[in-house]
């Protein structure tokens, strides 16, 4: 029956008639059992219940290694000793309809979950991994050392380093409740998820009895700061950053824009909180320059600074519209998942200005306290012209938001002064 | 005859008989104007001659911009201003056979090569943009703090920021050239990327006359430090630093492994290099947890900090073959392809100990000079079992390999300490 196993190639399938789905996904089912596992393993033949793959992106790789022969196609993982480091959930919101439906709440629980299944040989794999770690960064040691930060030895350690707990996800989607989050039809998302990709997994069309698609897009870190167990108990007060990746600041300090310093005031925020009888919490997304990527975010950078008038706030929406066809790809209605995901419905302090995550985690019933912005002195020289126009925007700021005169004085470095 | 203008869905699209191909890709051509652009755009129509989409996983963002109303499929980008800040090339190197075959040389300058017809309505989109900024980095601080570094007004500015030429860079991938690389059949190539994604793209099976593929993989970022117009110019000496992605170290500083130390040694040897007559070069590409994810990455962490006796440098690849199946799934032999783009014949410090990196880069015929180790005071607390397994599988180190006693006495953090 798989396509994989004999010399037939099946180019898409279609829906299977007569015997019944032996693992169907019930996607708000209260329990693992009931839920039943996602199977997408390319060896797992008739058994596989959804589209896509698993790693996303990196099932490329995986496919580059089989066909090096550096990888046995029909190995599976062992995965002994790999279960979550501390239990997360499971949480009501894990089966209330239409809370979840961008992860798989139960992804990092299959070896216990479905070990019946998985001994009588089917394939599944976990899409969430939970371990630990001692992370040091050069921003807190400044902050230990101007002293906004002090070393406790159970979050903060002597040498400067900071204990968390961090989760990976892999995104899994439940077509229906997708569409539902963006109101539009199943059938419609389908078919434009397939025509617009190139022709992607033709069977987002052809098979609408499989509701469940793990596409090939980046996942998502989780980064707790102070005792897991805390997140969701309204007794301890909650610090939380969901960022966006932008790997030319966040890793190479970039100063157009201000995501690395945002990111890590995010991150002294979350140790604070988890040192004064509360926890932090970062969300890290890979969405690379608004989700349109990079080349995209360059070509953008380009048409900015040589526009006529230079690189102005009060057309920093416009260049990236003209150039991608549309100012923001990253659509946070499906952002609050990871949220509901930890069993948390109150941010205390939310480390973002960005209305479109206040919006949506609001809309998604997630209480928000108070809204921290960046501090001023953390803005980086040329990152001026991004800060004043998203405030003139809808971004959160507790001074009046520039006005349009304030935006076209606001203009950025010029390409001969790199 | 565009499946997404119409109400019909083509499922696979098959070879096109009769009327000839209006831009048939010649991959190794020595000009543009006889290689051909590479379309493959999905409002393209009949002129795609490509399998996949711009952008690779992004495109799902922008089919979901779509869907949700956000974005006309019909609309182009305005390319008038994006433009390479520099002129990379062409270089002999773009025009020998065999020797790029994952990336479109000719990507950043579709707009000026192809102006023709993109003027009667062709949708040609880049897939390299080249731009500039200025990074800061708290490690190159630390480095002009202790009289490392230096600053120039040119390479290192006042106030410690360092400017740069970045590019980015989306994979294309020649599937014969690919295909010979890893020296296996093409045909098996083609199936196997189609089966062991789970069915992602037919056209690999279906369109043997389309013979290039955008895959929805992460690219590559490059930061060039100092002239560009000196890579490849054997008068000016080149430091360089290949570098695969590892977001909870490069970005959040985890101490479990070296990455984020020994790329910013890189950018400092870069910075060095530039200041003293020659140029550096920083390749950072997309390959999170050994091109296998951040998931299984986490699961291995876990495996590792369990297994009897710990942590151990003698287990530490033994770990990831369990989990994952293989132990590295980045395949460093699509690698050089970048710096053959950018002319570079010669690296004279090449900042990495990776023998897989080196023994790449030598057999596609660059001549590497010094080998720069990480500064053993740069090695995290907890990386030792990493960087001491790795001396002992083939890293370059000064010193002896580790021996199997070492190895085993190699311990790392335990999972109740951290």
């Amino acid at each position: 029956m798989s396509g994989n196993r004999t010399s037939h190639i099946r180019l898409t399938s279609h829906p299977r008639t007569g015997a019944g789905v032996r693992f169907p996904v019930r996607w708000d089912a209260p329990t693992a059992q009931t839920r039943g596992p996602v199977i997408v393993s390319a060896n797992a033949g008739a058994d596989r219940n959804a589209i896509g793959a698993h790693g996303g992106a990196y099932s490329i790789y995986r496919a580059l290694a089989i066909s090096a022969g550096a990888l046995d196609p029909a190995v599976r993982p062992e995965l002994a000793d790999t279960y979550p480091v501390v239990a997360i959930g499971p949480h009501p919101q894990w089966s209330t309809p239409g809370r979840i439906v961008s992860l798989d709440p139960w992804g990092a629980r299959v070896a216990s979950d479905f070990a019946e299944a998985m001994a009588e040989g089917v394939d599944i794999r976990p899409t969430i991994a939970v371990t630990k770690a001692r992370i040091d960064l050069p921003e807190i040691r400044a902050g230990l050392a101007a002293g906004r930060l002090t070393v406790d030895g159970q979050v903060v350690h002597a040498a400067g380093d900071v204990a968390v707990t961090k989760v990976a996800i892999d995104p899994v989607w439940h077509l229906p409740g997708v569409a539902s989050r963006f109101d539009v039809d199943e059938q419609q998302l389908r078919r434009t998820l397939f025509e617009q990709t190139g022709g992607m997994y033709p069977e987002l069309v052809t098979r609408p009895d499989l509701s469940v698609f793990l596409p090939p897009i980046g996942g998502i870190t989780v980064y707790i700061f102070g005792d897991p167990s805390r997140l969701g108990d309204p007794r301890f007060p909650l610090a939380c950053r969901v960022h966006d990746e932008c790997n030319g600041s966040d890793v190479f300090g970039s100063d157009i824009c201000t995501c690395r310093p945002y990111l890590t005031h995010g991150i002294e925020e979350c140790v604070r909180q988890a040192q004064t009888g509360g926890a932090g919490l970062i969300v890290y997304n890979r969405k690379e320059g608004r989700a349109l990527g990079e080349v995209t975010k360059f070509l953008v950078y380009n048409a900015r600074k040589r526009q006529p008038g230079g690189d102005q706030a009060a057309t920093y929406f416009a260049r990236t519209e003209c150039v991608a066809g549309v100012q923001d790809a990253r659509f946070q209605q499906l952002m609050p998942d990871v949220i509901h995901w930890l069993g948390v419905r109150r941010i205390d302090r939310f480390v973002s200005m960005s209305n479109m995550k206040y919006e949506a985690l609001v809309e998604g019933g997630i209480e928000i306290g108070e809204r921290v912005p960046i501090p001023p002195e953390l803005v980086p020289p040329d990152a001026a012209v991004e800060i004043e126009a998203k405030k003139a925007a809808g971004y959160f700021t507790p001074e009046p938001a520039p006005s349009p005169a304030d935006l076209q004085r606001t203009v950025g470095r010029d390409l001969t002064e790199f």
